[in-house]
C-alpha cells in the first residue's frame, strides 16, 4: 500500500509538471493531478503520523489536527484565490458528507463483512456527536437562516464571528481531549492505550519534516493547476460546479483517509476508523472552513459561511444519521450500508441539480 | 374480536356491492366502504400471519413485510390510476404519522394504564431509529430540498433513483434481520423466541391462501369505489383532499394494525406492539411508497417523491419524537400521551390547512 | 447573596417609583427597572420555594411550576397589552435559548471547573428530552410551517388548539412526575430524596404569601414602565426589538434562575441545576407561552404561535444540542463551553439581524 503511494508520487509529480508545461489536454491532466494529490496526501499523512509519535501525544494531537486536512486547505486556498467561492463551500460540504457517509459507511460495511459486531468507545461517540451538532447544526444553520434577513456586510460580520468561535472551540476540544480529560473516559478499554504505547514512528523527526515540507509544496503547486481544469471538466462531462466540488474534489482530497479508515475497520480497530471519519469531519467544519472564511478577507472575493440549501441539508441530515448509528458504540455491515445508501442518494441529488 | 371482523366482511362486502350498483348516496357508501375495508384488512392480516407461521420465519418475515400494507398499496394504486397523486402522498404521510404517533401512542398509553413501566429491546429500537432517519429524514427530505432547483424531469429521475435505493435497503434490512444477524442482538430476552416457538397457525396453508386472494380482490374492488367518493365527502364535510388522505384514509387503511398493537401492549408484549407500529411505518416508507413511485411511470400522471412541506415536516418531527421516546427501551402512559398530543396537533393543522 | 437581593429590593423599588414619577432619562430608568426586577424575582423565588416546602411536594411542585416564571408572564402581559406581540415572542424565545444554553452552559462550565465529571439522573434527562422535542420541535414547528398556507383566522385557530394541548400536557407531566410515577425512576439515587426530607422552609406560610403578593405587584408595576422604555433604548443603542427581547429581557427575566443554577452546579447538585435550566424552559414553552396566546384573545392584538424563522431555528437547534449533551447523564466543562459558544453564535446573529 505504502509503496504504491511512494511510486505514484515519484512518477506522478514529474508527469504533472511536464504535462502542465506542455499543456496536455485538460481531462488527462485532471486525472494525473488527482492521482498525484492522492499519493501526496498519503505521504503527508505518514509524515504527520511519524512526527506526532516523535513529539508526544499532546503536540502530536495538535499536529494531526492541523495537518490532517492540509491538502483540502491548500486546494481551497487556490480556489479562493481564483474567486471560486462556490467550489470551496461545495468541496468542504463534500468532505463532510464524504467522511460521515462514505468513509464511515465503507469502514462499517467492510469491517462488518468480517466481524458480526464491532464496537468502539461510547464516550468518544457522544463527545463527537455533541461537536457535530454544534458545528453543523448550529454554526452552519444559524448564518443560513439569519442571513436571509441581512445584507452582505452583516452576513460577513456574522460569518467572521462564528468562524472565530469555531476555531476557539476546536482548540478547546483538543485541550479537553489531550490535557484536562485525557484518559478520564477510557477506564474500560485500555487496549488502545497499550497499543499506543507500542507505537514506533516510521520515520525520524528530520525525515518526517522534510517529507512534510516537500509534499506540501508539491500539493500546493498541483492544486493550483487542478483548479484550472474544473471549467473544462465540467463542460466535457456535463458536471455542475457543485457536483465537481462535492463529489470529485472531496473524494480526491480525502482518498488517503478513506484508505486508512477501511484498513483499520478491517483490523477491527473501530476506534481509530471512527476517529478518522468523524475527527476529520470536525477538523474540516471547525478548523479548515473557518480558517478559509477568515483568509478570504485577504482576497478580492470574501466567503461568507452560507451554504446552498441542498449542501446544508445534506450535512445536517448526515450528522443526524451518523449520530444515531454510532451513539450505541456498536456497528455492523447493515449500518455501513445505510450510510452508503444515504451517500448515494445525495450523490444522485447533486448530479441532477 | 375476530368474529366481529368475519361478520363485518360477510355483511359489508355484499352491501358494498349492492350499494355501488344501486348508487346509494356517497356519504353512506363512504362509511360502508370504510367499514368493509377495515374488516377485510383484519382478514388479510390473519391470513398473512397464518401463512407466515406455516412457511417458517424467513419467508414468513418476507410475507409479512410484503402483504402487511397490501390494503394501502391497493387503495393507492387506484388513486394513482385516477391521477390523485396528492391523495396518495397524503395517505402515505397519514400512514407514517398515524403509525408513529397514533398506533404507538395508544399502545403506550393503554399499556401504561395497566403497567407502570413497559420495556422492549433497545437494539431493535436503535435499528429502527437508524432506518427511520434514513428513510424519512434523508430519502424524503433530499428530493424535497433539491427539487426546488430542478425541472420536473430531473425531479422524477431523482425520485426513481431514491425509490430503487429504498427498496434495495428494505430487502437488505430483511436479510440483516432474518438471516445474517438473526438472534445476534437478542441474548437477553429469550422470552420472545420461546413465545414464537409455541405459535400455531390459525389456518392451514390452503385456507390462508384462499382467504388472502379473495380478501385482496374484494379490497381492490371496494377501494376503487371508495376513491370515487372522496370528492363528494370533501364537499359535504368541508374537508380538504389533504385531510381526507392524511387522517381518514390513513385510519381506515391501518385500523387492523391499530387494534392488534393495542391488544399486544395490553398483554405487555411491547416488542410486538413496537414492531407493528414502527415496522409498519418502515414498510410504507421503504416499500409501499417507492413501489408506487415506480408504478406511477405506467400511468398518465407520474408521482415524484416530493411531499408538501407540512406533510414532510410532520413526518420528520414525528420520527424525532418517537426515536427520543423509544431509544431507552422503556415506555409509560405519559410517553403515550405525548405521542397522542403530537398526533392531535398535526390533525388540527391538517384540518385547518 | 440573599441579602444583596433584599437590599436591592428595598432600594430599587422606591427609586423606580420616584424615577418613573419624575420622568428620569429612559436609559437610566431602564437600568434601574432591570436591577429591581432581578432583585424582586429573587424574592419571588425564595417565597415560592418556602411555600412549596410548607405545602408538601405535590402542591409545592404545582406552585413552583406556576410561579416559577411569574416575572416573565407579567412582563409579557404588559407587552401584549401594549400590542408588542413581536417582543413577547422574542423574549420567550430568549428565555428558552437562555435557559437551555446560557444557564445550563454556565452551570456545566462552572461546575466542571471544580469537578472532572458531574452526573445526574438519566431518566429525568430522557423525560425532559421527550417534552422538549414535543413542545419546541412539534408544537412550535407545526404552526410555523402550516401557517404559510393559512389565513390569519385559521392560524389563530390552530394556535389556540395547540396552546390548549400544551397546557393539558404540562399538567399531565406534573401528574406523572409527582403522582403516578413519583420515585419510580429514582431507585439508584436516593441522595436527592434524603436531601428533600431535610429541607426546612426559610419563611413561614404567612410571610411567604405576603412576600409573594407584594413582590408580584411590584414586578407588575415596574414591568409596565420597563416595556415603555424599549423604544428609546433600541434607538439609543441601535438594538433591534428582536435583540432587546431575546437577549436583554430574557436575561433580566431569568437572572434569579441563572444565579441559583450555577450555585447548585458548584455544589455538585447537578439534578437541581438541570431541573432549573430545563424545567424552566419547559415551563415557558408549555405554560407561559400558551397562556399568553390564550390571554391575547382578550386584547386588541391577538398573538398566534408563530415565531420568526431565526427564533424558531434557534430554539430547535438548542433543543437538539442540549438533548445530545445531557442524554448520557454526565457533564464536564467542555460541554458547558459548547453550550456557551452556541449561545454566543445566536447572540451575534440576533445582534446583526
Amino acid at each position: 500500500m505504502d509503496k504504491i503511494f511512494t511510486i505514484s508520487v515519484i512518477v506522478g509529480v514529474p508527469v504533472s509538471l511536464i504535462g502542465a508545461f506542455l499543456e496536455w489536454p485538460s481531462i488527462l491532466m485532471f486525472i494525473i493531478y488527482c492521482l498525484s494529490i492522492i499519493a501526496l496526501a498519503g505521504l503527508i499523512g505518514r509524515a504527520t503520523e511519524s512526527l506526532a509519535i516523535v513529539m508526544g501525544p499532546r503536540i502530536g494531537g495538535l499536529l494531526n489536527a492541523t495537518f490532517g486536512n492540509a491538502v483540502e486547505l491548500i486546494i481551497s486556498i487556490f480556489s479562493l484565490k481564483a474567486g471560486l467561492v462556490g467550489i470551496v463551500l461545495a468541496s468542504l460540504t463534500g468532505s463532510v458528507i464524504g467522511n460521515l457517509l462514505l468513509v464511515a459507511g465503507l469502514s462499517f460495511f467492510v469491517g462488518g463483512l468480517k466481524y458480526k459486531r464491532q464496537s468502539f468507545s461510547i464516550h468518544e461517540a457522544r463527545h463527537n456527536a455533541g461537536l457535530l451538532i454544534f458545528a453543523v447544526i448550529i454554526a452552519f444553520v444559524v448564518p443560513e437562516v439569519f442571513s436571509s434577513a441581512m445584507n452582505e456586510q452583516k452576513t460577513m460580520g456574522l460569518s467572521i464571528g462564528i468562524s472565530i468561535i469555531l476555531i476557539v472551540l476546536y482548540f478547546a476540544a483538543l485541550l479537553f481531549k489531550f490535557v484536562t480529560h485525557r484518559g478520564v473516559y477510557q477506564s474500560n478499554d485500555k487496549r488502545e492505550q497499550d497499543a499506543q504505547a507500542e507505537e514506533e514512528p516510521e520515520w525520524g523527526r528530520f525525515k518526517a519534516i522534510i517529507v512534510l515540507a516537500v509534499a506540501t509544496i508539491a500539493v500546493a503547486f498541483i492544486s493550483e493547476h487542478l483548479v484550472g481544469t474544473f471549467d473544462d471538466i465540467g463542460q466535457a462531462f456535463g458536471w455542475s460546479e457543485l457536483f465537481i466540488g462535492i463529489i470529485i474534489v472531496a473524494i480526491v482530497g480525502n482518498a488517503a483517509e478513506h484508505a486508512s479508515a477501511i484498513i483499520m475497520a478491517f483490523k477491527n480497530k473501530m476506534d481509530v476508523a471512527i476517529e478518522i471519519a468523524i475527527g476529520s469531519t470536525l477538523q474540516v467544519a471547525m478548523f479548515v472552513l473557518p480558517i478559509l472564511v477568515l483568509l478570504s478577507l485577504l482576497f478580492s472575493t470574501t466567503m461568507p459561511l452560507v451554504f446552498t440549501w441542498p449542501e446544508l441539508i445534506s450535512m445536517v441530515t448526515s450528522v443526524l444519521l451518523i449520530i444515531m448509528l454510532t451513539i450505541d458504540g456498536d456497528t455492523n455491515w447493515f449500518e455501513g450500508l445505510i450510510l452508503l445508501a444515504a451517500y448515494t442518494i445525495m450523490g444522485i441529488g447533486f448530479y441532477f441539480i
